[in-house]
């Protein structure tokens, strides 16, 4: 099947054409600024990238353009639109509706759009998207697949905070985890690799990105991750606080005359390891600031980050009564040697021995563990747009 | 030496007068209301309580009528005040200057005032105890003794947050933790039980009570504790939430249209076990409402605070790189049999196996694993008082 894979931001357009028979990236693009001036459109297939500056008032435009690099004599790779067998689309929050990809008609779209209020910053835009899509694509089946979908298999212990009930029952305010494709996909993946039923695994799944978050995953469910109601729990991640004490929050506003969401905002797009090094959310330019310039506050944001993914990965493994595999995975997880490292030294308590030869290595599907450890630790690049189109593919087939 | 050990709240004064010896707790008490209509001191001696009904207006009211207790021909111990060689006074917040109990003076207690803004609800108390003390009981020495000052060991990883790194040099935040004093005495007796050096011991104590906190103690230092800048943090307790994403913050003020402060004080006050069950902040009335009536809120509360204990052992586990013992201590720790239990229950991967039979054990210095454990369980009641009362007679010693 050739399916389209949409991921929607509110000014963006990420898009890849997968044919699921040979997991082959016919074409992939992104488009830029949409409503906004300069509006971009960069389309490859196979190493010719193809730059369209072009006006695009909203995603409905945006859509338009990417079909028409598709199909187009010259960049295109299809001859036409109905080439494409379905539309895959990813949604950032699916509540507590959805814990399976599901096949978009109207019933489907009125529950998304319930589901704003979780995720406001997100679910706008992955709406837009699909309308845009539905409107020019009107015979394409469309498939929405959730971020938080994966994790809706935790119990009530992982996913209940410990406040008023009611809040729970009224705003459904509990840990849904995001990230979710991935987890799912790189622990489906590391059972693979490891040649056993994912049924028999405690894995732990470390997707460490700009955003970061970290699955248990048990028998091939996820039992407990570390990004809850909204994606800023858990980790320190590039510029997010990640878990802090909630009496920061008053005492910040009182000290510097903030509002709430100025302070939360603060701690979504100013903190994470650019607040503690003031120099970047790019874990590459804190390493060099350490090794060139031996900044202390570079080595502090590194050292945090690596202290609470190792004590994550911990806490885990308790979840979980042991662990089988630790895999990394996203930016930072598959190419972070020295990070892997450090985050590794000190836990091979747990069974393994890191073999460093091996760690060098950066986005690569390896076992980076020596080969006798009881514990496999791997590197296994993440893939959710693949993933996405798998489960597009396999809705749709159901369909037939 | 004998020591009055001293606890003000901003309403109360409990204190034991101690004599550090032979440990003995030669009578203890607790002033009520203080400032409040009705006040009253309950003092004992032995098994003999006496009730004493009379108006309090301040803490030197109530200091007065304890040493009036304490030298009284009835129901007294001592014959005169001058009996007392050094008064000890537990304080909440040291900050970042006192890492260690200290002689009272001038400077020491201008200082005291100054962490004020760190602990509003705490230090305010503990000083009007102190300046209370110093005007009645003039010549007797006084130490402060600090429950933040066991966990300043604590390196940069383990006590910065992911914020900008400006509002820790201006403004001090980081994590602190609290119960030291309680976490420093257990795990003292733990290695004192063990009779291994505690230079050589990865210790985890579990302080469970209606306020709970773990520190992980490796070679006697505190490297980590689950309690941060206040002691909202870390895990749910009788009242408190613990961690949260803090999104939920500005998500309930809009929800229910509240302000910051009433939002914390609901995590404060209306959270833990408490907000899930709906029932008790008390866990034996959430263990009978499940016995009973089955109840399944109840059942929640319990299932979320075992579940958050055994994650952040795990995770203390891999800050240590392994673990020798793990400690229970406080009403919760010292006498909660089915949740000590639970919380066991799929650690096992560590190295113990718990006895069934002497877990069965409350309020008594035991080892409840099997003898056959390579990791030791235990439960040590823990004693604040006394540990206070040592620090107290160390510093006054040193004096002489």
């Amino acid at each position: 099947m050739i399916i389209l894979v949409i991921n929607c931001g509110s000014s963006s357009l990420k898009y890849q054409l997968i044919n699921t028979e040979n997991a082959e990236i016919m074409a992939k693009g992104l488009a830029e600024r949409i409503g906004i001036d300069g509006s971009l459109l960069t389309h490859q297939v196979g190493d010719k990238k193809t730059k369209i500056e072009q006006d695009m008032k909203d995603h409905k435009d945006a859509i338009k353009m990417v079909l028409d690099a598709l199909i187009d004599n010259d960049h295109g790779i299809i001859k036409s639109m109905s080439e494409i067998n379905a539309v895959g689309h990813r949604v950032v929050h699916g509540g507590e509706v959805f814990s399976d990809s599901v096949l978009i008609n109207d019933n489907v779209l009125k529950t998304l759009i319930d589901c704003i209020e979780l995720a406001p910053l997100h679910n706008p835009a992955n709406i837009d998207g699909i309308k845009a899509c539905q409107e020019i694509m009107t015979s394409t089946p469309m498939v929405a697949v959730f971020d938080t979908a994966f994790h809706q298999t935790m119990p009530e212990h992982a996913y209940l905070y410990a406040i008023p009930y009611e809040y729970y029952l009224k705003y459904k305010i509990r840990r849904y985890g995001f990230h979710g494709t991935s987890h799912k996909y790189v622990s489906g993946r590391a059972a693979k690799m490891l040649n056993r039923p994912i049924e028999d695994l405690k894995i732990i799944t470390c997707h460490l990105g700009n955003g970061s978050s970290i699955t248990a995953v048990k028998g091939g469910e996820s039992i407990d991750t570390s990004m809850g109601f909204t994606p800023l729990e858990g980790l320190p991640m590039g510029t997010r606080s990640g878990d802090i004490d909630p009496s920061i929050i008053p005492y910040l506003m009182q000290k510097e005359n903030l509002s709430t969401e100025e302070v939360i905002n603060i701690l979504n797009k100013k903190s994470g390891v650019y607040g503690i090094s003031g120099i970047s959310s790019d874990f590459r330019d804190l390493e060099e600031a350490v090794d060139k310039e031996n900044n202390e506050r570079a080595k502090f944001a590194l050292d945090v980050f690596e202290y609470r993914v190792k004590k994550i990965i911990g806490s885990y493994v308790a979840a979980m009564g042991g662990v089988d595999a630790i895999v990394f995975t996203a930016g930072v997880g598959e190419n972070g040697i020295n990070i892997r490292k450090s985050i590794l030294n000190g836990l091979e308590f747990l069974g393994f021995n890191l073999d460093e030869e091996k760690n060098k290595v950066r986005g690569k599907e390896i076992i980076i563990s020596t080969d006798d450890s009881k514990v496999k630790v791997m590197v296994i690049p993440t893939n959710e747009e693949y993933m996405i189109a798998k489960d597009t593919e396999k809705i749709v087939k159901d369909l037939v």
